[in-house]
């Protein structure tokens, strides 16, 4: 069975070795800086875990899987400057640890460097094409999530499609785009696509979820965040839509209320959810996305045993026992 | 022969038919707005024109052409914005008519985008990885180009370096990528290579050049912009080197100056220029690039008449009567 662990390391390790050009240094050393923070590596390890169904030399498509997680992590790099964040994972962002000028330069050599590193990996028009429209579904993404930021109207679903777009499409096509290089057959990518993609919307509303409902000992983070932004989450646009005029009135008054009392907003907000039951309709279609993702990895025709890895993967994700 | 005026009209009317996702709207309409702007699509041309020494059939290469299009505009809406500049092609900027953020995230898909069409055009492993690697280098010397405003001692190897990588190796690559798909062979494809590398030169340090010596009547230009500015130009750097200790210490006192009277400032610049002979030096250079690339085009072997339309081309770009 594949060691999710040992994989991990084996990518990051790759990461490290990625070539760079000497000059100008100006240029690569903010890409070697959010790459050395870290990340789970997440999405190369979903694609070398989905070709390992089929082949076992992982290590002939790394380039691939590096050419995702430079991507990736190009999309946060702009994210970042676009959001004002001032860190991510704990360091400092590179637009304040250099400038804004060098975020944008240094974010398009890295998507430039994505295609290049994938470019050198193992070629299949197919994957190609899957690594392009990924690409393009991510940035579509981004853009609703900005678009819905000064909307009050988002349905559930103008958001699923905005989270499937920003941030399940990618986990999805890092499982089809190993499979397609893995061999397998038409149903098996779909499968395992589907797998990826519905993995990563119950993750994000899971996500959306936990920020009112989470364990604050076991996560050491601040509840109510989301409620303090009024971000359109999963849980706000649910309980606008499913909210009694009088609800509606009073959520209505606690989004407008930018400069009160951040805790009594928090509270409030949750109590709201909690009359309407937004707690159980978040986490009845968390259960659902997770079942349909499972169910999509059931029908991949491989052994039982070597799926098991990427059972596991799912569940780890969710935080769910195994 | 090739008539480059029919040729121009056909990329333009491909670039309007250019299929866009429905939504999100936002993302796509700053990138049509700015493919709608204009430019004289020199490099799809030069692509087209490559192609066509060797193969008839140019329509069926067109959306590779499209995708070094799109590319190249997706660097002109992120260097604006890195520049602050208002004006592009005498219309607002993207960030002027829309925000900052706008400017990033539609660079970024049209980024995207011309790997898309690239991709959906002839595909050829060779002219794919030129073109990634084409686009890797125009991120570099914009890099340059950035290190230099704050760098005093640039080097005439560095300047010719930077714009290398800027702006002429994308009309070389044109060329190469033209050449490939037309089957040419490594020969050819290098004598077309160089022969847009140094025609590119040639034509920037003749921007250069005519920035100070231009006849304004006939460009409607104000002269000494890159002077006031203190840009690091061809000119700037060759008489910082070649200044004897009086003339350097006055160069650099007018470096200093810059809230003073412009004019009397290009005045004084320009005349030590004409002492030092910066004028002759550039006008040779140019020259010399322009034989070279002239004579790369010699080199490649297909019929002479064939070359009358990349020659002519040459020469317009250049301003030299034909």
């Amino acid at each position: 069975m594949i060691d999710i662990q040992k994989l991990t390391e084996k990518i990051s390790k790759a990461v490290e070795e990625i070539h760079y050009n000497a000059e100008p240094n100006n240029l690569y050393i903010p890409i070697r800086y959010i790459l050395s923070i870290g990340g789970k590596r997440v999405r190369p390890l979903l694609m070398l875990m989905a070709y390992n169904l089929y082949k076992d030399d992982v290590e002939s498509i790394m380039n691939n899987a590096l050419g995702l997680e430079l991507f990736h992590n190009s999309t946060l790099l702009h994210d970042d400057l676009m959001d004002k964040s001032d860190l991510r994972r704990g360091h400092q962002t590179v637009h304040k640890k250099w400038d804004e000028n060098t975020a944008i330069l240094s974010g398009d050599t890295m998507l430039i460097m994505a295609y290049h590193l994938f470019d050198k990996g193992v070629k299949h028009p197919a994957a190609q094409t899957a690594f392009i429209d990924a690409t393009l579904g991510v940035c579509e993404g981004q853009q609703y999530d900005i678009d819905f930021e000064t909307r009050n109207d988002v349905t559930e679903a103008e958001y699923m499609e905005m989270i499937r777009l920003k941030t399940s499409l990618l986990l999805g096509y890092a499982l089809k785009i190993g499979a397609i290089l893995g061999g397998a057959d038409a149903d098996d990518v779909a499968n395992l696509y589907t797998f990826g993609e519905k993995m990563g919307m119950a993750y994000q509303l899971q996500d959306d979820w936990l920020d009112v409902y989470g364990d604050t000992t076991k996560f050491q983070k601040k509840l109510g965040g989301d409620i303090v932004d009024n971000k359109k989450t999963y849980m706000l646009i649910n309980a606008l839509q499913l909210a009694n005029p009088e609800q509606k009135a009073e959520l209505e008054r606690w989004i407008a209320t930018t400069d009160g009392d951040a805790d009594e907003k928090i509270k409030a907000v949750t109590h709201i959810y909690n009359i309407i039951g937004i707690d159980k309709l978040a986490l009845n279609k968390i259960e659902e996305l997770f079942a349909t993702a499972l169910q999509s990895l059931d029908k991949v025709k491989v052994a039982e045993e070597k799926k098991t890895a990427l059972r596991q993967f799912a569940n780890q994700l969710l935080g769910r026992k195994y």
